[in-house]
């Protein structure tokens, strides 16, 4: 059985193009995953499908209400799946959480407002909580969608070819090295020599430090 | 002028959701930013509309090539435009970054391959290199969403309210405090007496108290 995926989002029609297309899209029309998108608003039960309310306490903003998110988790959960909340005050993605996470049989992921749902739905229905970056969007369907795609790299056949997993950033703890193609000369700016040498334990080389370096420069963070 | 915003990519059609949507759909639709996807394809030469190759020196994957993109940015680019990688060894997205973003005049935003450009790109048509985390995508398209997501919010009239800007996670460098809306009770779960109490002074104490808690908890590194 493929991974299933569910998403809950009050913007379906956010996801439809993401779907269809690139790496992602291709993995689903093979099979090797299954993601459905639901409209929260499906499971309101009043005239006006409300699905938020304003905050108690005051405060500006609106969040999302208990009732409709309950139903739906409850109607679509089965037995062993992950109940996942994306929200900027969860735990950081990495790859190591996206493969773990690609390695389950069904995920339900609950893109609310991405400043409120009411706390009572993280208490009861959600298992984890994820955050994609040290930032605010306007709701966390976008976040389910990067959640989703990181995870996928990590299924069999979703990558063309058994593929750069092990040469990329962080797999090693380093950012990547920098990359050449062809042509070897544009515009008068050579590749390095030393890519063209054929080579291979001076290029493996001259990558590890680059890695390093750039690592240092941008992200010294990652050394620690 | 609002804001406008290039997107440059191989997975035009990923987007198409994306902008018809949700606040920020509303927020173009209103004329306070403009964003236009291209196809990076548009830029090939060649019969086969060939934007990527194999890299130099050996390896798995795919390496963008240098002419489309260099042809494609010295089309769009505008004096005083911002040029954007979005790529996984870049500097961190943040709030600040975002609102700074959000009060330039026009970006350029390269959706690459997520795992290699080839570095005469970056060393020439690119000012600034940005990440969305510290995890790797199929490619760079849907980080080029979350970065506008993020920036649009802080564009003036963007958010219905001028709302949320103020309380929520990062700006305060804590993460959020639990939020509560209708019913008060739900299924035996109350809402904390505190937010139906209307005292201003201890509410804001109380959500004070457990931001700080929340941040403790799942994110020490904030606090330091």
């Amino acid at each position: 059985m493929p991974l299933a995926i569910d998403i809950l989002t009050l913007f379906p029609r956010m996801l439809e193009g993401f779907m269809a297309e690139s790496i992602l899209g291709k993995g689903i029309q093979a099979g090797l995953l299954a993601v459905r998108v639901h409209d929260l608003r499906s499971w309101t039960t009043d005239k006006h499908r409300t699905a938020d309310d304003r905050p108690f306490g005051g405060g500006a903003g609106m969040v999302m209400k208990p009732e409709p998110v309950f139903a739906a988790v409850e109607q679509l959960q089965t037995s062993g799946c992950r109940r996942i909340y994306l929200t900027p005050d969860g735990v950081p993605l990495s790859p190591s959480l996206a493969r773990e996470l690609s390695e389950q049989s069904h995920l339900i992921l609950l893109s609310g407002h991405y400043e409120g749902v009411d706390q009572r739905i993280r208490d009861r229905v959600i298992d984890q909580e994820i955050s994609i970056g040290d930032y605010v969007l306007t709701n966390g369907t976008l976040a389910a969608a990067v959640l989703v795609d990181a995870l996928a790299r990590f299924i069999p056949g979703v990558l063309g070819e058994e593929k750069s997993l092990t040469h990329e950033s962080f797999t090693s703890k380093l950012l990547d090295f920098p990359q050449y193609t062809r042509p070897a000369e544009f515009r008068g700016m050579s590749v390095p020599e030393v890519l063209l040498s054929g080579n291979h334990a001076e290029i493996e080389k001259w990558r590890q430090a680059r890695a390093l370096e750039k690592t240092r420069q941008v992200r010294p963070d990652l050394l620690n």
